[in-house]
Protein backbone atom coordinates (compact mmCIF):
# COMPACT_ATOMS: atom_id res chain seq x y z
CA UNK A 1 0.00 0.00 0.00
CA UNK A 2 1.90 3.23 -1.09
CA UNK A 3 0.66 6.53 0.65
CA UNK A 4 -1.91 9.62 -1.03
CA UNK A 5 -0.05 12.49 -2.33
CA UNK A 6 -2.70 15.66 -1.01
CA UNK A 7 -1.96 18.64 -2.13
CA UNK A 8 -3.34 20.86 0.34
CA UNK A 9 -4.52 24.95 -0.77
CA UNK A 10 -3.91 26.87 2.42
CA UNK A 11 -5.20 30.07 0.73
CA UNK A 12 -4.13 33.53 0.28
CA UNK A 13 -2.35 34.16 3.86
CA UNK A 14 -4.62 34.33 6.39
CA UNK A 15 -4.85 31.38 8.19
CA UNK A 16 -8.92 31.81 9.05
CA UNK A 17 -9.12 31.13 5.38
CA UNK A 18 -7.97 27.64 5.18
CA UNK A 19 -10.93 25.23 4.38
CA UNK A 20 -12.16 23.27 7.27
CA UNK A 21 -10.71 20.37 4.89
CA UNK A 22 -7.27 21.46 4.38
CA UNK A 23 -7.16 22.18 8.57
CA UNK A 24 -7.88 19.03 8.97
CA UNK A 25 -5.66 17.50 6.24
CA UNK A 26 -2.64 18.79 7.87
CA UNK A 27 -3.58 18.30 11.49
CA UNK A 28 -3.58 14.63 10.60
CA UNK A 29 -0.39 14.59 8.68
CA UNK A 30 2.87 12.76 9.51
CA UNK A 31 4.78 14.01 6.45
CA UNK A 32 4.59 18.16 5.29
CA UNK A 33 6.65 18.64 2.37
CA UNK A 34 6.28 22.62 1.03
CA UNK A 35 8.28 25.34 -0.89
CA UNK A 36 10.66 27.79 0.13
CA UNK A 37 13.00 30.31 -1.04
CA UNK A 38 16.94 28.89 -0.40
CA UNK A 39 17.77 30.51 2.72
CA UNK A 40 14.34 31.79 3.44
CA UNK A 41 11.43 30.55 5.68
CA UNK A 42 8.48 28.58 3.25
CA UNK A 43 5.56 30.94 3.07
CA UNK A 44 3.69 28.34 2.41
CA UNK A 45 4.40 26.95 6.31
CA UNK A 46 4.12 30.06 7.58
CA UNK A 47 0.55 30.12 6.92
CA UNK A 48 -0.16 26.46 8.42
CA UNK A 49 2.54 26.46 10.87
CA UNK A 50 -0.11 26.17 13.93
CA UNK A 51 -1.56 23.03 13.05
CA UNK A 52 1.51 21.24 11.94
CA UNK A 53 2.05 18.36 14.32
CA UNK A 54 5.54 18.42 16.44
CA UNK A 55 6.29 15.21 15.49
CA UNK A 56 5.18 14.95 12.02
CA UNK A 57 8.55 14.85 9.33
CA UNK A 58 9.21 17.77 7.17
CA UNK A 59 10.63 17.93 3.74
CA UNK A 60 11.66 20.81 2.20
CA UNK A 61 12.12 21.73 -1.34
CA UNK A 62 14.09 24.92 -1.79
CA UNK A 63 13.35 26.25 -5.40
CA UNK A 64 15.67 28.90 -6.84
CA UNK A 65 13.78 32.00 -8.43
CA UNK A 66 15.84 32.66 -11.53
CA UNK A 67 14.72 33.21 -15.10
CA UNK A 68 16.20 29.93 -16.36
CA UNK A 69 13.50 27.03 -16.11
CA UNK A 70 16.10 24.16 -15.29
CA UNK A 71 17.64 25.39 -11.83
CA UNK A 72 13.89 25.04 -10.49
CA UNK A 73 12.70 22.06 -12.29
CA UNK A 74 16.03 19.93 -10.70
CA UNK A 75 15.35 21.20 -7.25
CA UNK A 76 11.09 19.55 -7.60
CA UNK A 77 12.97 16.49 -9.44
CA UNK A 78 14.91 16.30 -5.65
CA UNK A 79 11.74 17.43 -3.59
CA UNK A 80 9.74 14.95 -5.98
CA UNK A 81 11.82 12.11 -4.87
CA UNK A 82 12.10 12.43 -1.60
CA UNK A 83 8.59 12.67 -1.23
CA UNK A 84 7.94 9.67 -3.84
CA UNK A 85 10.23 7.22 -0.95
CA UNK A 86 7.54 8.63 1.74
CA UNK A 87 4.95 7.71 -0.75
CA UNK A 88 5.93 4.51 -1.41
CA UNK A 89 7.23 3.75 2.16
CA UNK A 90 2.99 3.92 2.79
CA UNK A 91 3.26 7.01 4.30
CA UNK A 92 0.40 9.98 3.34
CA UNK A 93 2.71 13.31 2.37
CA UNK A 94 0.49 16.90 2.73
CA UNK A 95 2.03 18.89 0.38
CA UNK A 96 1.37 23.15 1.70
CA UNK A 97 0.11 25.37 -1.34
CA UNK A 98 -0.62 29.43 -1.14
CA UNK A 99 -3.75 29.56 -2.51
CA UNK A 100 -5.14 27.04 -4.52
CA UNK A 101 -2.98 24.26 -5.92
CA UNK A 102 -4.12 23.56 -9.37
CA UNK A 103 -4.43 27.97 -10.02
CA UNK A 104 -0.20 28.87 -10.91
CA UNK A 105 0.15 26.64 -7.83
CA UNK A 106 3.52 25.20 -7.50
CA UNK A 107 2.05 21.70 -6.63
CA UNK A 108 1.71 20.97 -10.17
CA UNK A 109 5.73 20.51 -10.77
CA UNK A 110 5.17 17.83 -8.13
CA UNK A 111 2.04 16.79 -9.75
CA UNK A 112 3.23 15.97 -13.12
CA UNK A 113 5.93 14.26 -11.33
CA UNK A 114 4.16 11.76 -9.02
CA UNK A 115 0.77 11.72 -10.44
CA UNK A 116 1.61 8.60 -12.40
CA UNK A 117 2.80 6.73 -9.88
CA UNK A 118 0.89 7.30 -6.64
CA UNK A 119 -2.87 8.21 -5.78
CA UNK A 120 -3.35 11.77 -5.42
CA UNK A 121 -5.89 14.06 -3.45
CA UNK A 122 -6.22 17.53 -4.07
CA UNK A 123 -7.99 19.86 -1.09
CA UNK A 124 -8.79 23.61 -3.05
CA UNK A 125 -7.76 26.54 -1.86
CA UNK A 126 -9.01 30.33 -1.89
CA UNK A 127 -7.15 31.84 -4.70
CA UNK A 128 -5.40 35.51 -4.30
CA UNK A 129 -8.24 36.36 -7.01
CA UNK A 130 -11.09 35.69 -4.45
CA UNK A 131 -9.08 36.81 -1.87
CA UNK A 132 -8.55 40.39 -3.15
CA UNK A 133 -11.34 41.22 -5.01
CA UNK A 134 -13.12 40.07 -1.52
CA UNK A 135 -10.72 43.04 0.41
CA UNK A 136 -10.92 45.34 -2.61
CA UNK A 137 -15.32 44.90 -2.19
CA UNK A 138 -14.75 44.44 -6.28
CA UNK A 139 -17.38 42.31 -7.86
CA UNK A 140 -15.67 40.83 -10.43
CA UNK A 141 -17.55 39.24 -12.64
CA UNK A 142 -21.59 38.51 -12.95
CA UNK A 143 -24.14 37.40 -15.55
CA UNK A 144 -22.58 37.08 -18.86
CA UNK A 145 -19.04 38.29 -18.40
CA UNK A 146 -16.12 37.04 -19.43
CA UNK A 147 -13.19 36.72 -17.03
CA UNK A 148 -9.51 36.74 -18.21
CA UNK A 149 -6.52 36.03 -15.91
CA UNK A 150 -2.99 37.00 -17.18
CA UNK A 151 0.34 36.44 -15.77
CA UNK A 152 2.32 39.75 -16.24
CA UNK A 153 5.38 38.59 -17.59
CA UNK A 154 3.27 38.04 -21.21
CA UNK A 155 4.44 40.82 -23.84
CA UNK A 156 2.40 44.03 -24.14
CA UNK A 157 0.43 43.19 -27.40
CA UNK A 158 -0.54 39.81 -25.92
CA UNK A 159 -1.55 41.60 -22.72
CA UNK A 160 -3.37 44.21 -24.97
CA UNK A 161 -5.41 41.77 -26.85
CA UNK A 162 -6.83 39.55 -23.99
CA UNK A 163 -7.90 42.99 -22.28
CA UNK A 164 -10.03 43.87 -24.89
CA UNK A 165 -11.98 40.84 -25.40
CA UNK A 166 -12.84 40.66 -21.41
CA UNK A 167 -14.92 42.36 -19.09
CA UNK A 168 -13.05 42.06 -16.28
CA UNK A 169 -8.68 41.06 -16.07
CA UNK A 170 -7.20 39.82 -13.48
CA UNK A 171 -3.06 40.14 -14.04
CA UNK A 172 -0.88 37.86 -11.72
CA UNK A 173 3.03 37.73 -11.01
CA UNK A 174 3.15 41.30 -11.69
CA UNK A 175 6.13 42.05 -9.83
CA UNK A 176 9.10 43.99 -11.96
CA UNK A 177 5.95 44.12 -14.97
CA UNK A 178 4.31 46.49 -13.11
CA UNK A 179 5.48 49.92 -15.24
CA UNK A 180 4.71 48.15 -17.96
CA UNK A 181 1.63 46.47 -17.55
CA UNK A 182 0.28 50.33 -16.20
CA UNK A 183 1.11 51.62 -20.13
CA UNK A 184 -0.90 48.67 -21.50
CA UNK A 185 -3.88 49.76 -19.40
CA UNK A 186 -3.07 53.59 -19.68
CA UNK A 187 -3.24 52.98 -23.76
CA UNK A 188 -7.34 51.99 -23.35
CA UNK A 189 -8.34 54.09 -20.63
CA UNK A 190 -8.73 51.66 -17.92
CA UNK A 191 -5.90 52.66 -15.08
CA UNK A 192 -8.80 54.43 -13.01
CA UNK A 193 -10.58 51.13 -13.52
CA UNK A 194 -7.65 49.01 -12.46
CA UNK A 195 -6.93 48.23 -8.34
CA UNK A 196 -3.24 47.63 -7.39
CA UNK A 197 -3.60 44.77 -4.45
CA UNK A 198 -0.67 43.72 -2.68
CA UNK A 199 -0.51 41.17 -0.35
CA UNK A 200 -4.12 40.34 0.04
CA UNK A 201 -5.59 39.18 3.48
CA UNK A 202 -2.20 39.22 5.29
CA UNK A 203 -1.15 41.57 8.18
CA UNK A 204 1.09 44.14 5.80
CA UNK A 205 -1.69 44.34 3.06
CA UNK A 206 -1.94 47.29 0.74
CA UNK A 207 -5.09 47.81 -1.80
CA UNK A 208 -4.52 51.11 -4.00
CA UNK A 209 -6.10 52.82 -7.01
CA UNK A 210 -3.33 51.55 -9.57
CA UNK A 211 -2.38 55.22 -10.14
CA UNK A 212 -1.12 55.05 -6.87
CA UNK A 213 0.97 51.81 -6.84
CA UNK A 214 4.43 51.78 -6.12
CA UNK A 215 7.17 51.61 -9.23
CA UNK A 216 8.37 48.27 -7.99
CA UNK A 217 6.05 45.72 -6.98
CA UNK A 218 6.76 43.31 -4.53
CA UNK A 219 6.22 39.18 -5.60
CA UNK A 220 2.46 38.65 -3.93
CA UNK A 221 0.75 41.70 -5.54
CA UNK A 222 -1.88 41.40 -8.39
CA UNK A 223 -3.87 43.92 -10.60
CA UNK A 224 -7.81 44.08 -10.93
CA UNK A 225 -9.31 45.49 -13.85
CA UNK A 226 -13.46 45.48 -13.76
CA UNK A 227 -14.67 47.11 -17.18
CA UNK A 228 -17.69 47.37 -14.60
CA UNK A 229 -21.45 46.52 -15.58
CA UNK A 230 -24.85 48.14 -14.70
CA UNK A 231 -24.66 49.28 -10.69
CA UNK A 232 -27.93 47.29 -10.12
CA UNK A 233 -27.25 44.32 -12.35
CA UNK B 1 -24.23 52.16 14.70
CA UNK B 2 -25.43 49.72 11.73
CA UNK B 3 -24.68 46.49 11.01
CA UNK B 4 -22.30 45.28 8.76
CA UNK B 5 -23.99 43.06 5.69
CA UNK B 6 -21.52 39.97 5.67
CA UNK B 7 -21.33 38.24 2.08
CA UNK B 8 -20.00 34.53 3.35
CA UNK B 9 -18.71 32.51 0.64
CA UNK B 10 -19.05 28.57 1.29
CA UNK B 11 -17.69 26.99 -1.44
CA UNK B 12 -18.87 24.64 -3.86
CA UNK B 13 -21.13 22.20 -2.07
CA UNK B 14 -19.22 20.18 0.23
CA UNK B 15 -19.75 22.12 3.82
CA UNK B 16 -15.69 20.64 4.79
CA UNK B 17 -14.72 23.33 2.06
CA UNK B 18 -16.03 26.45 4.03
CA UNK B 19 -13.10 28.28 5.22
CA UNK B 20 -12.69 28.65 9.25
CA UNK B 21 -13.80 32.30 8.86
CA UNK B 22 -17.01 31.23 7.13
CA UNK B 23 -17.84 28.98 9.65
CA UNK B 24 -16.98 30.92 12.57
CA UNK B 25 -19.47 33.90 10.38
CA UNK B 26 -21.94 31.72 10.14
CA UNK B 27 -21.69 30.37 13.82
CA UNK B 28 -22.15 34.07 15.19
CA UNK B 29 -24.75 34.95 12.98
CA UNK B 30 -28.38 36.64 14.46
CA UNK B 31 -29.57 37.23 11.06
CA UNK B 32 -28.79 35.00 8.19
CA UNK B 33 -29.98 35.84 4.46
CA UNK B 34 -29.88 33.77 1.54
CA UNK B 35 -31.71 33.29 -2.27
CA UNK B 36 -33.80 29.92 -2.93
CA UNK B 37 -35.57 29.08 -5.86
CA UNK B 38 -39.46 29.96 -4.91
CA UNK B 39 -41.04 26.70 -3.83
CA UNK B 40 -37.68 24.86 -3.26
CA UNK B 41 -35.06 24.56 -0.05
CA UNK B 42 -31.94 26.75 -0.30
CA UNK B 43 -28.87 25.19 -1.93
CA UNK B 44 -26.71 27.66 0.05
CA UNK B 45 -28.70 27.35 3.33
CA UNK B 46 -28.43 23.53 3.18
CA UNK B 47 -24.63 23.29 2.66
CA UNK B 48 -24.16 25.82 6.32
CA UNK B 49 -27.33 24.31 7.83
CA UNK B 50 -25.41 22.20 10.51
CA UNK B 51 -23.56 26.21 11.70
CA UNK B 52 -27.05 28.28 11.66
CA UNK B 53 -27.88 29.15 15.60
CA UNK B 54 -31.58 27.81 16.23
CA UNK B 55 -32.24 31.28 16.84
CA UNK B 56 -31.26 32.71 13.90
CA UNK B 57 -33.30 35.36 12.31
CA UNK B 58 -33.69 33.48 8.36
CA UNK B 59 -34.59 35.90 5.45
CA UNK B 60 -35.73 34.06 2.78
CA UNK B 61 -35.04 35.48 -0.75
CA UNK B 62 -37.15 33.93 -3.24
CA UNK B 63 -35.74 34.66 -6.94
CA UNK B 64 -37.40 33.21 -10.08
CA UNK B 65 -35.33 31.74 -13.09
CA UNK B 66 -36.57 33.78 -15.73
CA UNK B 67 -35.31 34.54 -18.77
CA UNK B 68 -36.49 38.19 -18.04
CA UNK B 69 -34.23 40.34 -15.73
CA UNK B 70 -37.11 42.19 -14.04
CA UNK B 71 -38.58 39.26 -11.96
CA UNK B 72 -35.14 38.51 -10.16
CA UNK B 73 -34.60 42.37 -10.28
CA UNK B 74 -37.93 42.70 -8.31
CA UNK B 75 -36.95 39.81 -6.03
CA UNK B 76 -33.37 41.12 -5.34
CA UNK B 77 -34.98 45.03 -4.28
CA UNK B 78 -37.69 42.91 -1.89
CA UNK B 79 -34.76 40.90 -0.21
CA UNK B 80 -32.03 44.09 -0.10
CA UNK B 81 -35.11 46.07 1.43
CA UNK B 82 -35.74 43.31 4.44
CA UNK B 83 -31.81 43.07 4.99
CA UNK B 84 -31.95 46.72 5.22
CA UNK B 85 -34.37 47.13 8.23
CA UNK B 86 -32.38 44.64 10.18
CA UNK B 87 -28.86 46.47 9.50
CA UNK B 88 -30.59 49.65 10.17
CA UNK B 89 -31.65 47.85 13.53
CA UNK B 90 -27.73 47.22 14.36
CA UNK B 91 -27.70 43.94 13.34
CA UNK B 92 -25.06 42.18 11.69
CA UNK B 93 -26.47 40.14 8.33
CA UNK B 94 -25.02 36.98 6.75
CA UNK B 95 -25.79 36.51 3.32
CA UNK B 96 -25.03 32.77 2.20
CA UNK B 97 -23.58 32.41 -0.72
CA UNK B 98 -22.45 29.19 -3.03
CA UNK B 99 -18.85 29.28 -3.82
CA UNK B 100 -17.15 32.67 -3.83
CA UNK B 101 -19.50 35.87 -3.80
CA UNK B 102 -17.70 37.93 -6.32
CA UNK B 103 -17.75 35.08 -8.87
CA UNK B 104 -20.75 35.17 -10.86
CA UNK B 105 -22.66 34.80 -7.49
CA UNK B 106 -25.61 36.42 -6.22
CA UNK B 107 -24.07 38.63 -3.73
CA UNK B 108 -23.60 40.71 -6.43
CA UNK B 109 -27.12 42.00 -6.57
CA UNK B 110 -27.71 42.62 -3.10
CA UNK B 111 -24.47 44.32 -2.56
CA UNK B 112 -25.04 46.50 -5.80
CA UNK B 113 -28.35 47.51 -3.61
CA UNK B 114 -26.53 48.42 -0.09
CA UNK B 115 -22.72 48.86 -0.28
CA UNK B 116 -23.53 52.92 -0.47
CA UNK B 117 -25.38 53.12 3.30
CA UNK B 118 -23.90 50.24 5.23
CA UNK B 119 -20.59 48.37 5.70
CA UNK B 120 -19.61 45.79 3.87
CA UNK B 121 -17.46 42.63 4.51
CA UNK B 122 -16.66 39.93 2.08
CA UNK B 123 -15.49 36.64 3.16
CA UNK B 124 -14.49 34.44 0.07
CA UNK B 125 -15.34 30.90 -0.91
CA UNK B 126 -13.36 28.25 -3.03
CA UNK B 127 -14.98 28.77 -6.53
CA UNK B 128 -16.65 25.82 -8.12
CA UNK B 129 -13.50 26.23 -10.63
CA UNK B 130 -10.90 25.08 -8.07
CA UNK B 131 -13.47 22.71 -6.90
CA UNK B 132 -13.60 21.30 -9.95
CA UNK B 133 -10.06 20.87 -11.07
CA UNK B 134 -9.13 19.49 -7.59
CA UNK B 135 -11.80 16.68 -8.38
CA UNK B 136 -10.87 15.94 -11.55
CA UNK B 137 -7.25 16.21 -11.10
CA UNK B 138 -6.94 18.79 -13.55
CA UNK B 139 -3.69 21.30 -13.31
CA UNK B 140 -5.89 24.67 -14.52
CA UNK B 141 -3.31 26.58 -14.93
CA UNK B 142 0.60 26.94 -14.86
CA UNK B 143 3.56 29.50 -15.32
CA UNK B 144 3.06 32.31 -18.30
CA UNK B 145 -0.15 30.59 -19.79
CA UNK B 146 -4.31 32.58 -19.86
CA UNK B 147 -7.04 31.08 -17.94
CA UNK B 148 -10.20 32.47 -19.91
CA UNK B 149 -13.78 32.07 -18.05
CA UNK B 150 -16.70 31.98 -20.72
CA UNK B 151 -20.46 31.97 -19.24
CA UNK B 152 -21.94 29.10 -21.67
CA UNK B 153 -24.70 31.45 -22.72
CA UNK B 154 -22.80 33.64 -24.73
CA UNK B 155 -22.83 33.35 -28.50
CA UNK B 156 -20.97 31.01 -30.32
CA UNK B 157 -18.61 33.47 -32.25
CA UNK B 158 -17.57 34.97 -28.78
CA UNK B 159 -16.94 31.79 -27.19
CA UNK B 160 -15.28 30.45 -30.32
CA UNK B 161 -12.43 33.66 -30.22
CA UNK B 162 -12.22 34.11 -26.84
CA UNK B 163 -11.39 29.99 -26.57
CA UNK B 164 -8.72 29.90 -29.33
CA UNK B 165 -6.40 33.24 -27.08
CA UNK B 166 -6.33 31.11 -23.84
CA UNK B 167 -4.26 27.98 -22.56
CA UNK B 168 -7.02 27.13 -20.52
CA UNK B 169 -10.69 27.69 -20.63
CA UNK B 170 -13.77 27.03 -17.90
CA UNK B 171 -17.10 27.58 -19.27
CA UNK B 172 -19.70 28.20 -16.47
CA UNK B 173 -23.90 27.95 -16.94
CA UNK B 174 -23.70 25.26 -19.52
CA UNK B 175 -27.10 23.73 -18.82
CA UNK B 176 -29.18 23.79 -21.89
CA UNK B 177 -26.17 25.30 -23.65
CA UNK B 178 -23.99 21.87 -23.54
CA UNK B 179 -24.50 20.55 -27.06
CA UNK B 180 -24.05 24.34 -28.87
CA UNK B 181 -20.64 24.56 -26.39
CA UNK B 182 -19.48 20.80 -27.65
CA UNK B 183 -19.69 22.15 -31.36
CA UNK B 184 -18.34 25.20 -30.79
CA UNK B 185 -15.03 22.74 -28.74
CA UNK B 186 -15.18 20.10 -31.52
CA UNK B 187 -14.80 22.99 -34.38
CA UNK B 188 -11.31 23.40 -32.61
CA UNK B 189 -10.43 19.90 -32.49
CA UNK B 190 -10.54 20.30 -28.54
CA UNK B 191 -13.82 17.98 -27.12
CA UNK B 192 -10.53 15.46 -26.36
CA UNK B 193 -9.02 17.85 -23.97
CA UNK B 194 -12.33 18.93 -22.01
CA UNK B 195 -14.09 17.11 -19.09
CA UNK B 196 -17.41 17.39 -18.40
CA UNK B 197 -18.15 18.22 -14.53
CA UNK B 198 -21.60 18.19 -12.77
CA UNK B 199 -22.09 19.31 -9.15
CA UNK B 200 -18.58 19.18 -7.83
CA UNK B 201 -17.84 18.00 -4.45
CA UNK B 202 -21.40 16.88 -3.89
CA UNK B 203 -22.42 13.91 -3.19
CA UNK B 204 -24.26 13.17 -6.51
CA UNK B 205 -20.75 14.68 -8.22
CA UNK B 206 -20.07 13.23 -11.97
CA UNK B 207 -17.28 13.82 -13.89
CA UNK B 208 -16.82 12.89 -17.20
CA UNK B 209 -14.99 13.34 -20.54
CA UNK B 210 -16.77 15.99 -22.60
CA UNK B 211 -17.56 13.06 -25.53
CA UNK B 212 -19.94 11.41 -22.96
CA UNK B 213 -21.58 13.86 -20.82
CA UNK B 214 -25.42 13.58 -20.80
CA UNK B 215 -27.47 15.84 -23.34
CA UNK B 216 -29.35 17.85 -20.80
CA UNK B 217 -27.09 18.70 -18.27
CA UNK B 218 -28.46 20.45 -14.81
CA UNK B 219 -28.17 24.26 -13.44
CA UNK B 220 -24.61 23.05 -11.49
CA UNK B 221 -22.76 22.09 -14.28
CA UNK B 222 -19.23 22.86 -15.77
CA UNK B 223 -16.98 22.36 -18.43
CA UNK B 224 -12.92 22.38 -18.14
CA UNK B 225 -10.79 22.62 -21.73
CA UNK B 226 -6.64 22.15 -20.54
CA UNK B 227 -4.91 22.62 -23.97
CA UNK B 228 -1.94 21.46 -21.74
CA UNK B 229 1.58 21.95 -21.30
CA UNK B 230 4.86 20.20 -20.90
CA UNK B 231 4.21 17.33 -18.21
CA UNK B 232 7.10 18.36 -16.20
CA UNK B 233 6.92 21.75 -16.32
C1 LIG C 1 2.84 31.28 -8.23
S1 LIG C 1 1.36 32.24 -8.20
C2 LIG C 1 0.43 31.36 -6.95
C3 LIG C 1 -1.07 31.63 -7.02
C4 LIG C 1 -1.84 30.87 -5.94
N1 LIG C 1 -1.73 29.42 -6.12
C5 LIG C 1 -3.30 31.27 -5.91
O1 LIG C 1 -4.17 30.40 -5.88
O2 LIG C 1 -3.57 32.47 -5.89
C6 LIG C 1 1.95 33.67 -7.36
C7 LIG C 1 1.18 34.93 -7.72
O3 LIG C 1 -0.10 34.91 -7.12
C8 LIG C 1 -0.49 36.22 -6.71
N2 LIG C 1 -0.72 36.20 -5.26
C9 LIG C 1 -0.66 35.11 -4.46
N3 LIG C 1 -1.01 35.43 -3.20
C10 LIG C 1 -1.31 36.75 -3.19
C11 LIG C 1 -1.77 37.65 -2.19
N4 LIG C 1 -2.01 37.25 -0.93
N5 LIG C 1 -1.99 38.94 -2.55
C12 LIG C 1 -1.78 39.36 -3.82
N6 LIG C 1 -1.35 38.54 -4.80
C13 LIG C 1 -1.13 37.24 -4.50
C14 LIG C 1 0.63 37.16 -7.11
O4 LIG C 1 0.29 37.73 -8.35
C15 LIG C 1 1.80 36.21 -7.22
O5 LIG C 1 2.78 36.71 -8.11
C1 LIG D 1 -24.47 31.74 -10.49
S1 LIG D 1 -22.95 30.85 -10.79
C2 LIG D 1 -22.26 30.79 -9.15
C3 LIG D 1 -20.79 30.52 -9.11
C4 LIG D 1 -20.23 30.49 -7.68
N1 LIG D 1 -20.38 31.76 -7.02
C5 LIG D 1 -18.76 30.06 -7.66
O1 LIG D 1 -17.94 30.70 -7.01
O2 LIG D 1 -18.44 29.05 -8.30
C6 LIG D 1 -23.59 29.22 -11.05
C7 LIG D 1 -22.72 28.39 -11.96
O3 LIG D 1 -21.56 27.98 -11.25
C8 LIG D 1 -21.18 26.67 -11.63
N2 LIG D 1 -21.17 25.82 -10.42
C9 LIG D 1 -21.41 26.24 -9.16
N3 LIG D 1 -21.23 25.23 -8.29
C10 LIG D 1 -20.88 24.14 -9.00
C11 LIG D 1 -20.53 22.79 -8.66
N4 LIG D 1 -20.52 22.38 -7.38
N5 LIG D 1 -20.21 21.94 -9.66
C12 LIG D 1 -20.19 22.37 -10.94
N6 LIG D 1 -20.51 23.63 -11.32
C13 LIG D 1 -20.85 24.51 -10.36
C14 LIG D 1 -22.17 26.19 -12.68
O4 LIG D 1 -21.62 26.44 -13.95
C15 LIG D 1 -23.37 27.09 -12.40
O5 LIG D 1 -24.16 27.26 -13.56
Amino acid sequence: MTGTLIGVGLGPGDPDLMTLKAARAIGAAGVVAYPALPGTDSFARSIAADLIRSDADEIVIEVPMTKAREPAQAAYDVGAGRIAEALAAGRDVAVLCEGDPFFYGSFMYLHARLSDRFPVEVIPGITSVSAATARAALPLVARNEVLTVLPGPLESDALASRIDAAEAVVIMKVGRHLGRIRDVLAARGLVDRALYVERATMETERILPLADAPEAAPYFSLILVSKGSDPWL
